[in-house]
């Protein structure tokens, strides 16, 4: 992409209302736009950034067998009616033809008559659906950008299961695939399972909380396990799960995962049943399990960044390598041309930003938008054998040539 | 895919409400699966479909340049008010913490500001903007399965122009790539530019309609030129516009595009200008181009089948091909499992009815799902040399080896 055609630059300043890094270098970097309070436009950057992280978690849910649908946003309200949920406070209520709707804050309400409609015979179990789809959550506070939002984007797969044997048999696969998932993120040191209220449903529900000072919420580290406890429950649980020790270290994260055991909470209210072996009509067991992108998006800016910007990880960075021409002289223009073109033909994911702009300007902007390899062409580059490339997270810039550049990044 | 895994199987009966053949189809094939009137689940086939639709528009958006956003389904009401839109009767009310909101049912009250932040002088357009996102509204009558929803899938571009001729040149750029994406899903031959009222805006705006008996709108159809007239505007363009002729013949069609010169509508409601050379404010040119790939899927079926099913063009089928196993003979298995391995191998896209039931409902569900190419494996086939193969839309089969049927279809 050249920069110069793209047409969300980044902002001299970020907004007034900016009120976390996150919105802060995602809005003044092109990513993002506020469109009201916690509902955003994501700008081409963000949007490349957003789909390769969707693309990572599809990727692990292909993985373990689940199969992608996609639900409406739009519901009956008979649906909440039918669970009990119809008075959640985030729930947005709105009446057309058609009679009272509710946008789905989650879709336990949808999925769970929808899987009904196909599966009646312990044979057709085990079920895992999953999709990518906006929520709606009427938020009394959205804030801290793209991390509390009203419309956010979210993965929620839901687990069927003919018994509990079953039910958490997957829960520890999908607990597993959510790990990977962080590890493919560049989170998965700082992202730990961690124990949480299962609500009514059952004991605990588990929570995968990354480590970040402005997190909103409190957790208490066994640093052995690697393994957390929400503040919600330590009165209950006030030692290590796994391994008993009451050595815990109280630190800030962010919610970047949950799931649950949802038992047959959802199935019993829509007369979900099944036949077993014997032909006796059983509850269907289910667990779902959420991870929203835009929130792991903002996570990612919380956790790397420096005081000039985002350092994307290289998985879900919007370019692999950003080159930036300075100075207007021929041969400059002409040579970034020619690498942009040659790493564009190697399926390097390349930005150019060959406009005509200050030194100071477009470095600044370079470390701003935080693509992994910066590439720098001038006429001093070129007079030292080539092209000065500089890793976003490194200090040190250094020369070399086409062919060096490209074994090193691509 | 193994068809014996998927949860959304076909249903021996399509449900009651299903009012046209792309509900009935859709639905009885495990494609869609309806929410509320007008609003449907999407589940694994129909969702590869869908996303095929959508790859194709990408891709000829990304041709002309257009750059991809994803803007919000969730806007504040106050961006209606200015531009005088808040009564649409489609339009979607709901309120919340932070205010009054809407659902966009289209998004120019959203990308004219968001545009209007980045563009300020001639030397910023033009810029092309386009999104592949839900829509809501709030139709007194939703019908017609997929094809007029109250949430919908919608690819919408919308331009930004510092004159008329930049505009007007632009505008006759998408038009090629729209007939280039019909094309590409099989309706090119049937799908007409359609002269059609401009609204206040200006005095024609286009849409493209396929001829289809079902179809909502009237056109009057220039056969000569490929060119339709709605019946809207018949009293004031009772001609050809491109060869004058009056010879037209009525038919009728579905509305798959619409393509609109906004002119400057939107840009002054927002008090979008820009600079020119002289540095003098100028408004700015809009136009917009809507596509609705939920819509698209809808019209397929209705134009592709016959009274067994859904016969897909091959470029957006949820597969290439379908193996379909007759009889449990382990040489039957055997050789079904390797042909689907090796297809597989060979990046074919193929499903694999795997499953243990009779030869009538196997055979009756592959003609409804409408997979372009149907393989029988079956003692019978295996003992005639191999694999009994049939297109879909044709009516005889022919029994070949591996090799040839890999080359037929690969």
């Amino acid at each position: 992409m050249r920069y110069s055609q793209l047409f969300s630059k980044t902002k001299f300043e970020a907004p007034a209302d900016a009120d976390s890094i996150n919105a802060q270098f995602l809005s003044q970097g092109g990513f993002i736009a506020r469109q009201v309070a916690g509902v955003y436009n994501y700008l081409p950057l963000g949007l490349r950034v957003l789909v390769k992280i969707q693309k990572i978690i599809r990727d692990e849910m292909n993985a373990l067998g689940a199969q992608e649908v996609l639900m409406p946003a739009l519901t009956q309200l008979e649906s909440y009616i039918q669970t009990g949920r119809q008075e959640i406070d985030v729930l947005f209520h709105l009446e057309g033809h058609g009679g009272k709707f509710v946008l789905n804050q989650s879709h336990e309400e949808v999925i769970t008559p929808l899987v009904a409609q196909f599966a009646f015979s312990y044979r057709d179990f085990p079920v895992a659906v999953y999709q990518i789809q906006n929520k709606f959550r009427n938020e009394a506070r959205a804030r801290s950008g793209v991390l509390r939002g009203r419309e956010f984007n979210m993965k929620d797969l839901y687990s069927f299961h003919a018994n509990e044997e079953d039910l958490n048999a997957y829960y520890e696969k999908v607990q597993a695939a959510y790990h990977r998932i962080y590890a493919r993120l560049g989170l998965g040191d700082i992202t730990l399972l961690t124990y949480a209220s299962g609500g009514s449903f059952s004991k605990y529900s588990h929570e995968f909380q990354t480590l970040c000072d402005i997190g909103e919420d409190t957790i208490y580290v066994c640093e052995k396990c690697k393994i957390g406890i929400n503040k919600e429950i330590i009165d209950d649980q006030n030692a290590c799960p796994k391994c008993d020790s009451k050595d815990l270290v109280q630190k800030k994260a962010i919610e970047v995962g949950n799931i649950f055991k949802l038992r047959t909470r959802f199935s019993t209210a829509f007369g979900f049943t099944y036949a077993d072996e014997k032909g006796e009509r059983k509850p269907v067991e289910m667990g779902c399990y959420g991870i929203g992108p835009s929130r792991v998006m903002g996570t990612l800016v919380e956790v790397f960044h420096d005081e000039k910007g985002i350092i994307w990880p290289e998985s879900i960075a919007p370019f692999t390598a950003h080159i930036v021409t300075l100075g207007n002289q021929p041969e400059v223009l002409e040579s970034a041309n020619e690498l942009y073109t040659q790493m564009q033909n190697l399926g390097v994911e390349v930005m150019i930003d060959d406009r005509d702009e200050s030194t100071g300007k477009k470095l600044n902007d370079s470390d701003l938008i935080g693509i992994p390899w910066r590439v720098v062409v001038s006429a001093r580059s070129l007079k030292n054998g080539g092209f000065e490339v500089k890793k976003r997270c490194e200090k040190d810039a250094k020369v070399v040539d086409a062919k060096t550049l490209i074994t090193m990044i691509a």
